[in-house]
């Protein structure tokens, strides 16, 4: 079932997640005033991994890392922008999806992390959307199949040419046996609310659907003749962009290559490091160092280098580098350095420029990093000790994890202070889950008066034993046990079976709700994961290795 | 990886899902006023496939399928009883969960199903309690481990023997590399709220949790003295009786052996027959052959034989034979023969009785045998065609469908009327899905304005036009076009991935909200059937395979 590593294309050998429009090999980014335009262009020889060629606009990770970076480019480096247009730079193909080759030769880790990857790059869209006012359009001459109508399913609004051809297409399970399921399933029957035996009609139908049918059965929002389609989509660009609340006039910054440097076990980042270890991975983020600036100018004037943003930014492609480059990682700790009031000072200065454009893409940064690591499929601890920094936004971090460690008191011989968490108004709203809970909503399910409880302490430095009565940390131990209970807790879970942990993590992760976007999570991947591994799609004889090859797949026609 | 069928005891061939009382193997039910005891003792020998013995109160769905019985009947034939206790008749042990060695040799599809019928039969329990005020008690002295606390966790109040051994345990992880998935983890974050940490704490801790600190983490109501507990226990099915509003007063009905005909080709039941052929299953139901008896009194008389109670209890015994014993079926056709006006008629009967236990009995009865149909893993058809009957309750069967086909008009030669679908309020809201909405909500989610125009037009015969006009059919089609299309649709449903399709329909089955009866399906279940095909769990070297040789499984370290 393609479980070796395949080999990646000029000699890389990691994923890499850095990258700027000038480096794009598949993307075009150019902006026009308020409207902006993406458009793809996927280079086909551009490929991620070997053994394959992007044709007809189809993706691997590669094309869709530099997707996201261009997103994130819009919200920092062009505040003015307040319309996406989508378009393809190809001749009557707008995006064939996910390649199908890359994706039989792939891993079943591959798959899923290559899932997981595209569906947050697609609530990425969304989210500048909601939470910047950054609406995109998709426009949609030629087909849209697959991967393809998905990203459009993202945008806010999708134009089809009515050209008697061009067509949106969701053909994986007639095709290739496996679902949409970067988001389609659950964007056709949640976001586009399609009528669910329509919606079976055209999941089942490879050539999709086009013209006023895909109107009428609300799977793009309108037809526009070929002729006039210039001329409407410059009005539609128009029309969004005139309801869009973006700042008129601010002035971008520049988000600037991270400075990271790999170590022989790891690698350092300026504001925290990564250090693998015995199927573990320690992250410690260190506290800002100096006081928050004076105002929000000052704080455009830092720019990349700001604090919250530096290391929400490095925290980002951390994460994404333990997930698709160290696989074996059973277990990420996360630890902290520095002193809480000023972290605390810093989200007090979010707080009180929340207005400000910068200050909310920030914010709107620290939500989407923190689902990430929500998200992360690797037992997530926080070791909470002397001279540790757990405040505000950083506490999220601990709230995020499974289990989280708090030793009482100091320990002898060294300096440092005793532990404390320290709670701020960030910890109760703006960071979301994807079930739309926050961490300590999601964390205090059974009673609200545990919230409310917590809240009543927001600002107070809290040890240990008081953190561990409130609830906030799982175990608070003195300096005697710690040692002892740490250690046998990681090798434990290092001993446990990787893939029911995945499993489990997922399910007690998220509690209560259940939201569009934690659907696609849970619902629509959990299925296609289990599809990944089935032999009607993966097997030799299944739909994703025979696609091509002019063999039709032959089906254990049994169902589960 | 274990795909081939195992052999059944006592030289069964196919699973059945008929049983009462005296025939049971592993349950004794007794009645003692409004309190009923339900105590589980397993027969080691009793099995349902050969290969494993039933030790510790261990389960196989041979066991599961006595339960499922024993709470119908108590619904059915003891209204008046208002409180179930579940006891061990075991020394030590409550109930060791689902047999491990029977789950380690079972197929993949045989593990999925057993998994799936477990949970309805645990949603049945918590039925009981919120849709007949049927309250449930687990009483567990000795060890509640894995699906023995599952079943506990179904109940209304889970008393524990403070006794310093006797504990609850979900060690599926540690032991074994799976989830506890008949609803185990959802019920411990969405019903009993163990804050997240403390539930990570654990499900992976093998030896689970006793005496007080299973009160404090929420994973019990109470623990009570070994001393006491024969006291507390009647002192709590008091209470509990007393909040009950079950009639005090009625006389229960018998729950008669259904009439069933095993035929060449499928089976003939008194009300619905069932028809195999080319890989379909066609479900034929019939309408009523009486109008509706003159009273309550006059129902209660009938019993059994009650039209809408035969018709409910026959389709769900279809329902389950075609998903245990017939996996090879690609699709099931539902059609119909009758007059709507009857149905319709039974309808309003039974609306006009809505205070009548067993009217109520029969409504639950009817809506869990068609979240049955919602969850039945195979392509769901209504042909509606003339001399049907998709009437009121009936027309929830053809909304259930992941694709409905209406004749306009009548056939040559044909007698029969034109097909009509009608509504009447019990397609409004006495039926909802696993999603908490009701069909045809669900079906109209995008605008409630066509379930207000579908309301509109309660009680008039829909013809196919009119009937696709309002949404509430996929395809309105002629006699000359209907031939081909169906078949050309059959055939090519049947020439998909099974897989795939079942992850298709699931998802598209279920837009909008989830509930925790959803999430237990959606993610926790889909996570559990990705990890029943994990070589961590189910390969030669995986734990489920390896658990109780003496050798400790040996795991792909690898996250996904």
């Amino acid at each position: 079932m393609a479980d070796a590593q395949r080999k990646m294309t000029n000699g890389r050998t990691r994923v890499e997640f850095e990258t700027d429009p000038s480096r794009y090999r598949h993307w075009k980014l150019t902006v026009d005033g308020d409207v902006a335009t993406l458009l793809m262009d996927v280079d086909e020889k551009g490929s991620l991994f070997e053994g394959y060629e992007l044709k007809l606009n189809s993706y691997d990770l590669g094309v869709d890392i530099e997707l996201a970076d261009a997103i994130e480019r819009l919200r920092f480096e062009h505040p003015q922008v307040r319309v996406v247009l989508l378009r393809s730079g190809k001749p009557r193909v707008f995006c064939a999806g996910a390649n199908i080759r890359m994706l039989a030769g792939s891993t079943h880790a591959h798959k899923v992390n290559f899932c997981k990857f595209t569906n947050e790059t697609r609530n990425g869209l969304e989210d500048a959307s909601a939470a910047s006012d950054l609406k995109t359009i998709c426009v949609i001459s030629g087909t849209a199949a697959g991967g393809g109508y998905e990203l459009a399913l993202a945008t806010d609004h999708i134009m089809l040419v009515d050209d008697g051809s061009s067509a949106v297409s969701l053909p994986e399970l007639p095709l290739l046996a496996v679902l949409p399921g970067t988001g389609g399933l659950t964007r056709v029957t949640d976001k586009r609310k399609v009528r669910r035996d329509l919606a079976d009609v055209f999941c089942t139908t490879e050539e999709g659907v086009k013209g006023k049918r895909a109107v009428d059965w609300r799977l793009v929002d309108e037809v526009v003749p070929g002729s006039k389609l210039d001329a409407t989509v410059a009005q539609r660009a128009k029309e969004f962009a005139a309801r869009s609340q973006r700042p008129t006039d601010a002035k971008g910054i520049k988000l600037e290559p991270l400075k990271r440097t790999r170590t022989a076990s790891g690698a350092d980042y300026s504001t925290l490091s990564v250090a693998l270890a015995d199927r573990l991975a320690t992250i410690t983020v260190r506290g800002p160092e100096a006081l928050p600036p004076a105002s929000a100018d000052a704080m455009v004037e830092q720019g990349a280098q700001f604090w919250p943003l530096r290391l929400a930014r490095e925290l980002n492609d951390a994460i994404l580098d333990l997930r698709l480059n160290e696989l074996d990682t059973a277990a990420i700790i996360f630890k902290s350095a520095g002193d809480p009031e000023q972290v605390v000072a810093y989200d007090r200065f979010l707080d009180s420029n929340e207005a400000h454009w910068l200050a909310r893409e920030i914010r709107a940064l620290w939500k989407r990093v923190l689902k990430r690591v929500d998200l992360t499929s690797r037992t997530l601890v926080a070791l909470i000790e002397p001279g540790s920094c757990f405040a505000g936004t950083l506490a999220e971090l601990a709230f995020a994890t499974d289990r989280s460690y708090m030793l009482i008191g100091t320990r002898e011989g060294d300096n440092n202070p005793p532990a404390s968490l320290m709670l701020a108004d960030v910890n109760f709203g703006p960071y979301p889950m994807s079930n739309g809970l926050s961490r300590l909503a999601s964390r205090f399910l059974a009673d609200s008066a545990d919230l409310d409880r917590a809240k009543a302490e927001a600002s107070k430095p809290l040890h240990a034993e008081r953190a561990a009565a409130l609830g906030l940390v799982t175990f608070a131990l003195d300096d005697i046990d710690w040692g002892d209970e740490v250690r046998v807790f990681l090798e434990e879970r290092a001993s446990f079976s990787p893939d029911g942990l995945t499993g489990l993590e997922a399910n007690l992760r998220f509690g209560g709700p259940e939201t569009m976007e934690s659907k696609i999570f849970a619902r629509l991947t959990a299925w296609q994961n289990w599809i990944f591994q089935r032999p009607n799609a993966v097997g030799e004889e299944g739909a994703l290795r025979r696609y091509g090859s002019g063999q039709k797949p032959n089906y254990d026609t049994k169902r589960v």
